[in-house]
């Protein structure tokens, strides 16, 4: 007997949902299924499938969020046939890789037709995004549509009345939503799986994760099924789908970018690391497009109360005093977390490129014993996200914990937690407290001392991996503890000839570098400044991209 | 017999101390300061005392500190000369108002040599603030001196060998440290008394308090014996000394002033109001030099990671596209909290030549039932000040509670408690920081709709009162809620004539309107801006004064 209390059942109506609202003559037929090979993006689905037009093919693969933008605005293009067109392959991806989780196709095709009148009539853009389609992560609230982060226990709740105050600040800028994009269940994994939306796979080779939890957003650009998205990041669930799926992200300093109004299914109120929102894309340029547009000269604010009014700074340079060379931190390997033989062989290249370009090179010393300490940030990360208790929004439905979940990662075979754990709330709190400060005051004078531009360090201890397999993010969430703008950019690929042989961590913490697994996934580097430097980040990643790209 | 657990004696070697460091030269005879009379401005003690040469009274009287800092970056005055003034100015002012803790003048004109050598041997000052004294709150920590908040328990720590980054940031810009200011037992009171340092009073009338936490400052840079003071504030305790003692005062935005490394004795990494450090002094002008010098271009964060890395905006316009004219949102009275008729008067008049000067004036709803509750923002934040536990400073020395501290004033009678208490911490916690952001984002809604650029408030219910009176500062520590910067501008005084008949409040709580008692005493207006717009808002006070000096 079917009963509405059944999680199977539950899950099955959504799913029927969802897939009813791909339109028919977007979905691909069971031959066209059966022969997708697991190197997805090689095999060129959009272009074999037959459902994209050559301008499609061309909108979605030839332009930049920028460039599109330019040629929204002089109407040499119609948001309709912009917004059709990553539609189109957003519902291709979807079939493959499943990054998606609510649609609203209809809706956003009327929304660009409007944008085109608009145009048309006023004989200006509406804003600064007119017409260009945007993802964004399941977590965002948009009118109409459900938001239930996965959660079969959400799958009850009515379709969203209010909005997210970046969705509403998007809209006013004249953006077209048309998708929602998959997470793993609780946020708190780098796989982005749960029981009511499945598992977003990697589309450069579907048999490794697609990173998380913003691992929707990094499947969906990747595919190129998104040309920006929007995704959130409290340890790396920015940055970890970008370096998984070879595409660029950006963790902002928090509050910069309105990040209110979201489900997050936590108590946010009690002290704990801070979540942002931030832009996953295909280059630098687009990166600081949305970040300047969002952030602006004085709006983010006016959306919402969490937002610092901390205007974008216009044509910030860094490393001026030294003719544009920039005085380079690179982080050093930490013992603990030993990078793959791909990781290290990216960062060392990129190194070598930066020396050679006349940049300096600072090696900084972060090792266990030392106030910098990579291993010591990522045990006071994990005591606050473990230290209070978390609503459980999973057991009452009785549906069961994905395996990430279950197997969930820990750093604390590096060393204690830095904090005393038997004692009462507020000591705990506030040690917690102090104990961050003390960090942070040390990188402060690092920083200082060093007289530092940017840092340079990896993304993580190696490249996307086998599902489920991820380890603790020590390389990514240090700068959520520091609250450091931190960028991803993708830079080269796994070669089983070049990285050597298999590599083991030898614990059963961290995953083994397997040549055959991940050859050809993506590389990258990550760029990083202190707190409010977001400017300056991005700046010194357009300047670092130059030196590695020649 | 004589022991060192009994508080007394302690307290009395202190003093005695204190006392020694002052020099022989600089001290009142007893005639002098038994006809010291209540009103001590108008008095004119420091000339009347002939302890300061008629140079030292042009210092000390006629000039504001940028003027100031105009001469001695020329080398037109020496920072000798002006730190001697002041030095001797302020030694004054303790003997009758009791307004300094810790004093060290002969570092202090060892340091003005040391700078005017440095200037005639460089040819150029050594930083922003080349040569200008500044007196600074107890609980900035100096190198050498004792920083005890006026606790006896403390008194058994030795000098500090650490600095606050405020400190180092100051003497780097080239200032000189010469006197720490004098606060209430737990920083927590209006009345800024303690068993160790004393009572602080009003200069304006001693019979009046100083106001509180930062007491000694108000009542030292009313008496001119500081030209330019920093202060903290956490709930009105920069503003509260400014519009008790006729100064101006600026509350800005947390952190944007480096606040790390003080002494509060609180368990500071507990959620709570977050305290703030900024200036006190005899100008807006001045106000503005000291944030723009302070926060600078790029340096607030290089000396503390707390504070944030947003540089001051130099220039920066408001209200300029109604060509200059404001649109200003009046703070409307709130009835639990009723407005003694010289501060009435004051906001009114204000109102009045704003008005006329072409200013668009709103009448803001911020009544006991709406969104925008003053009330309800008393009690949320007194909520935040007593929630959690308390270190106690005071019992295990057997010193006893001060009065004002006894007898704290609680806006209680408004209302009951916005989060159960009863809940358990990490709940309660939580709760606090959901109201309080349903709070800011009601008063984010308000400023967007009303389109406003500044807000127009009373400082305080009343002016201020006789000691141990001073009611719980409503209209102040709403701006700490919200974080908003807000800006003290002394208006008037009190007229026994123009302000009518004894006003009741009929409760036990509020002190009432006494003519024959403040008479005389400073009236002031408040504007407040959104968090973040420090610049904004003391550009506004700039337009604003313009318009009721006329």
């Amino acid at each position: 007997m079917l009963t509405s209390t059944n999680w199977q059942d539950l899950v099955a109506r959504k799913r029927q949902e969802c897939q009813d609202k791909l339109p028919r003559e977007w979905k691909l037929g069971e031959e066209v299924l059966k022969a997708v090979p697991e190197h997805l993006l090689q095999y060129d689905l959009p272009r074999r499938s037959g459902l994209l037009t050559e301008e499609e093919l061309d909108i979605t693969e030839n332009y930049t969020a920028t460039q599109l933008l330019a040629k929204l605005a002089l109407g040499q293009i119609t948001s309709l046939s912009v917004t059709t067109a990553f539609s189109k392959r957003a519902a291709i991806a979807q079939q493959v890789v499943s990054c998606l989780t609510e649609t609203c196709f209809p809706e956003a095709l009327d929304r660009a037709r409007y944008l085109d009148e608009y145009l048309q009539k006023e004989g200006k853009p509406m804003g600064p995004l007119h017409g260009l389609p945007i993802s964004i992560k399941e977590s965002f609230n948009i009118k109409g549509l459900q938001t239930t982060l996965g959660y079969v226990s959400c799958l009850s709740r009515p379709p969203s009345t209010t909005e997210s105050a970046l969705v509403t600040l998007l809209l006013d800028l004249g953006a077209v939503l048309y998708v929602k994009t998959n997470v793993p269940q609780t946020l708190m994994t780098a796989d982005s799986e749960n029981n009511v939306f499945g598992r977003t796979l990697n589309p450069h080779n579907t048999s490794l994760t697609a990173g998380g939890s913003s691992g929707g957003e990094g499947a969906l650009v990747a595919f190129r099924g998104s040309i920006l998205g929007v995704g959130t990041d409290i340890a790396g669930s920015i940055r970890i789908p970008s370096l998984c799926c070879g595409i660029y992200g950006f963790k902002p300093t928090t509050n910069r970018v309105p990040f209110g109004g979201q489900f997050s299914g936590e108590m946010e109120g009690v002290p704990n690391l801070v979540p942002c929102a931030g832009p996953l894309g295909h280059s630098l340029a687009d990166l600081k497009r949305f970040m300047a547009t969002v952030v602006g000269s004085d709006s983010a604010w006016r959306y919402d109360a969490t937002a610092v009014a901390v205007p974008w700074k216009q044509g910030i340079e860094v490393g001026s005093t030294r003719n544009g060379s920039l005085n380079i931190g690179v982080l050093a390997e930490d013992s603990h977390f030993p990078l793959h033989p791909p990781v290290r062989r990216a960062l060392e290249r990129a190194v070598d490129a930066l020396a050679k370009a006349g940049h300096r090179i600072i090696k900084l010393d972060n090792g266990s014993n030392h106030d910098l300490s990579l291993s010591y940030a990522s045990r006071l990360a994990f005591q606050y996200f473990t230290y209070a208790p978390h609503p459980d929004l999973i057991t009452p439905s009785g549906e069961p914990v994905v395996k990430s979940l279950a197997n969930l990662s820990s750093p604390m075979f590096t060393g204690p937690l830095p904090v005393e754990p038997e004692k009462e709330p507020y000591t705990k709190i506030n040690d917690l407290h102090m104990a961050r400060e003390k960090y942070a005051e040390s990188w402060r004078r690092e920083w200082v001392d060093k007289n530092l531009d940017v840092i340079l360090a990896p993304g993580a201890q190696s490249t996307a991996v086998a599902h489920d397999t991820y380890a603790w993010p020590s390389y990514t969430v240090i700068w959520n503890l520091l609250d450091y703008p931190a960028c991803i950019i993708p830079y080269g690929k796994v070669s089983r000839e070049l990285d050597g042989e298999e590599m083991k961590t030898g614990d059963n913490v961290q995953p083994d570098y397997h040549p055959e697994q991940v050859d050809g996934a993506p590389c990258a580097i990550q760029v990083i400044t202190p707190r409010f430097h977001d400017e300056q980040c991005l700046a010194a990643a357009e300047l670092i991209e130059q030196a590695i790209r020649e």
